[in-house]
């Protein structure tokens, strides 16, 4: 277990990298999403679950907590690189190596996020991505340019399937932006 | 629900103290160390269960969450400055506000870690110390000096009631340090 | 002596949090803050002198030097968290601490800052309003955006007992604003 | 051609990844090594030539500058992330892209870098270890620990074909560190 | 020549001060600004030698690595420090040192820079403006202000005798400004 | 005024060469270093009044706040580059500008510490050496190696008129360092 937690320990130094080749000066680290990722998901699920669908917000916990954990091996890509890397397949083989053979299920949470195949894994992606967005704006709001296409983003979360549980939510993240 | 997201963004930007005021260039966040406590948190969790324990994994992980939300009113207070303010009664007071009136479950949530008032409170509480041991060996690994009282935690781990389930994980971050 | 200079060291490593939080990259630090509020203190007080004020240049100089010390134990705690914990109690205890039993006479020098009770401590307030404007000045003139509300001390100046001496230079100030 | 002077910019961003997972504060960019390979490059070149070596300096410059220039694609990928990533074959796809259709001749003189096809390639490659191992000597001298391996390389310069050029200055080098 | 990379190494370290004193966060080194201007060079050389121009291309890269090499021991002086020291005189003295006495050719080739003597110098000196820029553009675009003084140089690139075979380049840079 | 305060507040960015040269990550600005010798200043000179020292304590600590104003046009050269530029005509001349015709009695302050002239201005050249003896025991104390030569200037405050008075802090200083 010490090991994993030293893998996880290096999510800490490596930089999300979206920001960094932006020219965004000291963004975040991929343990800071992963921090606020799990928290929304935390906030989200208890929603969902007040309004009577059923979740598993310990499984949707768990999948925010390990779902960029592969990252500790392969670094956090940024989406220009994934042009040349088999990117999925790089993260799969990383995760077995970093959780063992025997922690089975801590792979099945992450295909889950992966491959959008639970609820809770699909909830995870939208926290993830609502939380990228969330971000460019607080950077935008420091006077940082040029994150227009993070928004881009929106559209998935309008589209998607937890829309009309966040509806507000979302109208409130367009808002901020001033749409 | 977008403020609390927004609150929780800025754990992002505040320093852990402890390392900041020992010289560590560029210390942590406090949002990346709630990120690894929350994932430690995930693997002993499920581990005490595994040996039969009664826990509840959702509370755990929750607690771990929301466990220093406080500092994003408040900073993440150095041990010497507890000294001259009431730390307790200021991370209540702003737990309170950043959660709202309504929020009740997720205070007591935070009352279980303050108060160590709960099994997951307190296993939370185990988690924060041991990531901030393995955060100051990773540092002094790097060639960091002068952190040697963060080691004196072990002794609390060693007390600790999850000792008997984690004592050779507490033995391998000994023998990192070479004790 | 020696631990008072080092514990004015901890004013180095220590980051001005109002900066920090509105996401200004790497932000001054509190002895930065400091310094340049003394070298005000030194020319508002001369030009006070050479106005045929009677001011005591040794003791505004010192005040000056002395008013930020007591955050080497507290930090500089953000607008946000003094709603939280007794700022005003905290800083005297830490002062106290800081200067140890003999030095009455430096306690009093901050004291006549904190409660702005002599004209030199009021001069030093001044000073620390009108270097946190400009410096906010210069982080939007590099491109930060968000720091409006720093501007509302502008208020502060105008309404000031001092403002009869030095309105040429808040006008100056107001200016490069593009007020 | 702008497009490839901005897609240079983007190595004054990316880290070096072996540093930063170790734990160095703040280390060189991709953009920093490649100018000092460079340097060494023209020097090492230079003095080959002046013991009769026939070896083309141009040809070498160029494979200096352009040996990394991928990495504006697909970052500066950590030897564990190579486990996952067919590295080789992600740079070449990159380079490919970076360079354009047309500039085959840049693309050739990569490909000497890549395979050491060519005496000029296999300078490079020594330069570049040659400059790893003296970054890793400079960042132990200011008291960073934990790099050992990368003085591993040093067994690749000794058994290197320019080891009877050199040998005086891998010498030095392992004086430096105390060999 | 151990030395020489070892002071070569200090150009990593050393920051570009035109960005830093005007609020540019962690702004390029001296290290990362020479890589860019050698690449520039060598592209622009290799466009020249197409278009039939005689140009020595791996003397123009000799001076693009070596053009800077002299702030390793004067450093990145700022222009307006530039009015209280000599620094063309200083700049041929540290190169000497740096050097040494042997390196007479490299020496020529910093001359050669420095007096716009050569072709290979004007083209280096040309590219490094131009990679001055560029370097502010990729700022601007980031969102840093207060950088205009920079594109007065673009009136150098437009009246100098390389325009007539990169007239189509400086269109695209000004474009990039909105010019 | 007002252009004066700019001024200074570039000392705020200008990073104390020393230490940068060294490797230390993110090192002190030059405004931290002259807070820090400014207070230091205050309590030595104090220190002296209460001993029977006839010494004006206004005109030290002025002296103190205005020793390196000068860098703010010319940089912290470092000791390598005072080789080859004549650092004292350029702070002469960069006073001069910064302060203006007028102030001619902060000039002479300036010229008390250049010159050694005054018992305040050696009081300040002796904190000044203090200060960055004791800075550097603060960056050995973090873990930074390579620091050695600054104790050097141990011997200079030894050998100084105020060893007599500070002997003590200077042995406390030593025991640090395990002298």
């Amino acid at each position: 277990m010490l090991d994993t937690f030293i893998e996880a320990g290096k999510l800490k130094k490596l930089p999300r990298m979206g920001w960094l080749l932006r020219g965004v000066p000291h963004p975040e680290s991929v343990a800071e999403h992963c921090f606020r990722v799990a928290l929304i998901t935390l906030f989200l699920a208890d929603e969902l679950k007040k309004g009577g669908v059923s979740i598993n917000t310990e499984r949707a916990l768990k999948i925010a907590l390990l779902h960029d954990l592969a990252e500790a091996k392969i670094t956090d890509l940024p989406l220009e690189a994934q042009n040349y890397v088999d990117k999925k397949k790089a993260e799969r083989k990383a995760m077995i190596d970093i959780l063992g053979a025997e922690k089975v299920e801590y792979f099945e949470l992450f295909r889950e996020y992966e491959e959008e195949k639970s609820l809770e894994g699909r909830l995870v992606k939208f926290a993830d991505k609502l939380e990228m967005i969330l971000q460019a704006w607080e950077y935008e709001k420091a006077g940082i340019k040029g994150l227009d296409e993070f928004w881009n983003a929106l559209e998935y979360l309008e589209q998607n399937e937890f829309h009309k549980y966040f509806g507000e939510l979302i109208e409130e993240l367009k808002e901020l932006k001033g749409y």
